[in-house]
C-alpha cells in the first residue's frame, strides 16, 4: 500500500521538466489537427457520400468499409473488423399523420403533421385512425385509465425542461416516455402512441430514437411529432375536442443481421498488451446524415490516430481506435467489445469516447477512481490553456460503459452542448450543422488526453 | 488599511447563508431568463425588422427608437438619450471587383470576385484598373518598395493564424493589416488595396470593418476579399502574372451627425449615486444584421433589465442599461458616456459589456484589482453550475473601455469564440446564426454577476 502511494505522488508530483515535454506535445497535437486536420473532410464524406446509416442497413456495411479503408490510409500496425450482431429494422417510405379541423367558420381544413416513427416501432399495417387523449406522464395516463384511453392514440406532450443548464439532464428527465411511452399506453388499451420530440428547439423537425416495447405487452406503432406539430395538436384539441388523428408508419422488423466493430491499432513499444480504447459510434439513425451522432465522434477518434501517427508518436501503449456499430439501438457493437475483451483477458488501462457531438470542447467526463481523479487533477494547468476545464465525474460514454470495473478509467469528451439537442435523431443533424474548428479542438482535446494516459498510464490504488 | 482589509475580508468569507441565497437568487435568474426570456424575440426584431445599422444612418436611428421604446417599455425608473456625435461613411451601391483570367487553353474568362469596402474606404471614382501585386506582410510590402508598387493594387492575403485557441488573439494578429494596410500600400504609390478578410472560416462572404488611414498619407480605396477569392486570386497571380484587376467602390463619406446612446435606470436604494453600467453597442455594420456583433449584447443588456423587473429585484447600486451608438467606427458612444461621467464626477462601481456574439458563455473577461479578484474568485462555486468557469484577467469592451481608472471594475462577458469569426462583420452575421439559449445562457450570465456586483459593491483597496 506504501510503495502504491509514493508510485502515486510520483505520477502526482511529475517534475516540472516533464510537465514542459507534456506541455510541448499538446500544442503539438493541437497545431497539427488545426492545421492540417482531415477529419472535417472526413465527416463531409461520411455524411454527403455516405449518409444515414442506420445498424442493418446497407449504408452501415458501406460506412464500415469506408471506416476500414480510412483507417488503414493512416497505416497503423493493424486494422481489423470485429464481427457484432445487430437487429434490422426499416422505417419505410410511408410515414403520415393527419386530421380534420374544424376552424371557428365550421369549414374543415385537413392539417398534415410534421411526424417519424420512433425507432424500433411496429407499422400501422394501413392507417389507424382514433381520437387523441393528451397527457403529459404516466401519471396523468394512469389517472385517465382504461375508459378513458381504450381505442384511443396516446400523446404524450411533454417538453424537455429549459430550465436546466446541463441539456443531457433535460433530456434524461424526458426520455423515460420515449422508451416506455407506447408499452405504457397500451397496457390501457391505446391504439397508437406519438409523442412530442426531444429537442429544445422550437421547430419543425421530428426527432426519433429508440423505443423499447415492454415483454408481454402489445406492441403499439409510436411516433415523434416536431415541437411545432406537438403546439399545435395540443391547441387544436382544444378547439376541436375529439377530433380524429390518422396516423401511418410502415415500418419493419427483419431478423438480426451481422456487421462490424471497425477496429484499428497502434501497438504500444513498452506495454504492448494493454489498451487504450478511443471511439464513437458508426451507426446513425436513418434520418438527417448522423453529423454530430454521431459522425463527429468517428472523424474525432480517427484524428486522433492520423495526429498521433503524423507527429511519429511512438505510444508506449497499445492504442485502439474502434468505430463501433449500434450504439443507437441496443449497443450491440459496445457489447461486444466488452465481452471480447474480457474472454480475451485483455487489460484495458483507459477508454474514451466521443458522442455527445462535435461542438466546442470544454473537458472531459470522468468514470474513475479517487485516486486517478487525483492525477487527472494534476493535469489541469496543462489542458487550461485549451479551454478543457471540466473534470465532471460520473459517465463516459454508452459505447465503452461495458468495459466498466477494475483498472479501467473511462472519459467521454465533454462539449458545448446547448444546440445539440436541436439536430439529435433528426434530418437537422447535417455536416453543415457541424464547425470545423470546433470539431477538430474536440479531436485535439481528445489526442491531448490519450498522449497523457498514454505517458503515465494512469494507474489506481488496487 | 487595516480596516480596509477586515472589509474586504467579510467580503470573501461572506456567511454560508449569504452564498445560499445568491446561489437562489441565480438560480431564479437563470430560469426567469430560460422559460420566459424576451431577448430572443428583440433580436429577432432588431435584426429582421430593422437590420443592418451603421452609425449615422437612418436605420441607426430607427434602432436608436427601437431601444428607447423597448426599454420603456420595461418600465424602469428612467429612460434617455444621450447625444452622441458619430460619423457619416456609405458604401455606396456599386461595389465590385473583377479581373480576365486566361485559361491553359488561352481563353479569356471574366472573374467575379467576392468583396466588399473596408469601413471607411474612400470610392474608386469610377473603376481602378491596375496590376495586383500580392504581399503577407508589411515587411514584404517595404521589401518590394516603391519601384514594384507605385500605380499597382497591394493584395495583403494574410490568414488569420487557425493554430491560435483564441481567436480572438488571430483577429488581432492579422487586424493591422485592415487598419493600416491601405495607407502603408499608399506610402509606396499603390492606387487601391485589398486584403483578406479577417476570418477563419473557408467561405465565399467579405469581411468588412474600419480602416483607418494615416493623416498626410494619400487615401486609396481598399476591400476585403473573401478567404475562397483570396486564395483564387493568389493562385491566378501564379499562373497569370500581370493580370489586370479591376475595382470599383461608391462610397461616399458625409459630415459627421448626432445620433445617441440609449440609456435606462434602475435608481438603487442604498448607493443611488453609484452606478453599474451594463451594455452592448447598438450599431452594427452595414453587412448583414449584426446578429452576433452586436445584436447580442444590446437585446442580453435589455433582458438583464426586463429579469431583475420581473424579479421584483431592488438594486442597491443605480443599474444603467446603455445602448452605445458606434463602437465600429471610432467608438464614439463610449468615449461621449466617459466624459459626461467624468464631468458629472460619477461613482462607477463596476461596468459589464457583452460584445463577444450571442454564444455560449463560459466566463467573464476582468479588468479589475487583485484585491476585486479575490473577491470574484470567491464567487465561482456560485457560478460553477452554469458552466462558468473562466474569470480571465486582462480586457472587458471596447465601450465600457474608456470608464477606466479609479474604483471602477470592468468586465466582458466571455462566450466561446470558436465561430464568431465565421460571421463577424459579413453577411453571414445574421439572426439565424444565433440560437436562442446560448443568448438566454449570456443574459443571465450577466444578469448573476451584475447581482453579485450589486450586493457587495465589488470594493478595492485604496
Amino acid at each position: 500500500m506504501k510503495i502504491l502511494s509514493i508510485t502515486l505522488c510520483l505520477f502526482i508530483c511529475r517534475t516540472a521538466l516533464a510537465q514542459d515535454a507534456d506541455s510541448v506535445m499538446i500544442a503539438k497535437i493541437h497545431e497539427e489537427i488545426l492545421l492540417h486536420g482531415a477529419c472535417y473532410e472526413d465527416l463531409r464524406h461520411l455524411c454527403k457520400d455516405i449518409g444515414q446509416r442506420l445498424a442493418g442497413s446497407d449504408n452501415a456495411a458501406k460506412a464500415i468499409e469506408w471506416g476500414k479503408a480510412t483507417l488503414s490510409a493512416i497505416q497503423p500496425d493493424s486494422v481489423y473488423l470485429m464481427p457484432v450482431e445487430v437487429p434490422h429494422w426499416t422505417r419505410g417510405k410511408n410515414e403520415s399523420g393527419t386530421y380534420i379541423l374544424h376552424g371557428a367558420d365550421g369549414q374543415p381544413q385537413q392539417l398534415q403533421v410534421a411526424l417519424t416513427a420512433l425507432g424500433g416501432s411496429v407499422g400501422t399495417q394501413g392507417v389507424i385512425t382514433a381520437e387523441i387523449v393528451e397527457v403529459k406522464s404516466f401519471d396523468e395516463l394512469k389517472a385517465l385509465g382504461e375508459e378513458n384511453v381504450k381505442g384511443k392514440i396516446v400523446f404524450f406532450n411533454k417538453a424537455m425542461d429549459a430550465a436546466l443548464i446541463n441539456t443531457g439532464a433535460a433530456y434524461g428527465g424526458a426520455y423515460p416516455i420515449r422508451g416506455q411511452g407506447p408499452s405504457e399506453a397500451a397496457k390501457y388499451g391505446a391504439v397508437a402512441c406519438l409523442i412530442r420530440s426531444l429537442t429544445l428547439a422550437d421547430d419543425n423537425y421530428p426527432h426519433t430514437g429508440a423505443t423499447r416495447y415492454e415483454e408481454g405487452v402489445h406492441k403499439i406503432p409510436a411516433a415523434a411529432l416536431s415541437a411545432v406539430a406537438s403546439r399545435q395538436l395540443s391547441k387544436d384539441l382544444k378547439s376541436n375536442p375529439g377530433l380524429k388523428f390518422s396516423l401511418q408508419l410502415s415500418c419493419e422488423a427483419f431478423p438480426r443481421t451481422m456487421q462490424a466493430n471497425v477496429i484499428a491499432e497502434l501497438r504500444g513499444k513498452d506495454f504492448p498488451d494493454e489498451y487504450i480504447t478511443i471511439g464513437g459510434h458508426l451507426d446513425s439513425w436513418d434520418i438527417g446524415e448522423g453529423a454530430h451522432d454521431d459522425g463527429a465522434g468517428i472523424v474525432q477518434s480517427i484524428e486522433v490516430l492520423r495526429a498521433l501517427r503524423a507527429l511519429g508518436y511512438q505510444p508506449r501503449h497499445t492504442i485502439r481506435i474502434v468505430l463501433f456499430i449500434n450504439e443507437e439501438f441496443g449497443n450491440d457493437g459496445g457489447t461486444t467489445y466488452a465481452q471480447r475483451a474480457r474472454e480475451k483477458d485483455e487489460i484495458h488501462v483507459a477508454a474514451l469516447e466521443s458522442d455527445a457531438g462535435g461542438f466546442s470542447p470544454n473537458g472531459f467526463d470522468c468514470d474513475i477512481s479517487d485516486d486517478q481523479y487525483e492525477i487527472l487533477s494534476s493535469w489541469a494547468p496543462l489542458f487550461d490553456d485549451y479551454n478543457l476545464f471540466r473534470f465532471r465525474r460520473g459517465g463516459s460514454g454508452v459505447d465503452i460503459r461495458p468495459l466498466k470495473g477494475g483498472r479501467v478509467a473511462l472519459f467521454g469528451l465533454l462539449v458545448d452542448g446547448q444546440r445539440y439537442f436541436d439536430y439529435h435523431h433528426s434530418n437537422n443533424d447535417v455536416f453543415e450543422n457541424v464547425n470545423r474548428r470546433e470539431l477538430e479542438l474536440g479531436a485535439a482535446a481528445m489526442a491531448s488526453l490519450v498522449f497523457m494516459i498514454d505517458q503515465t498510464g494512469i494507474p489506481m490504488k488496487k
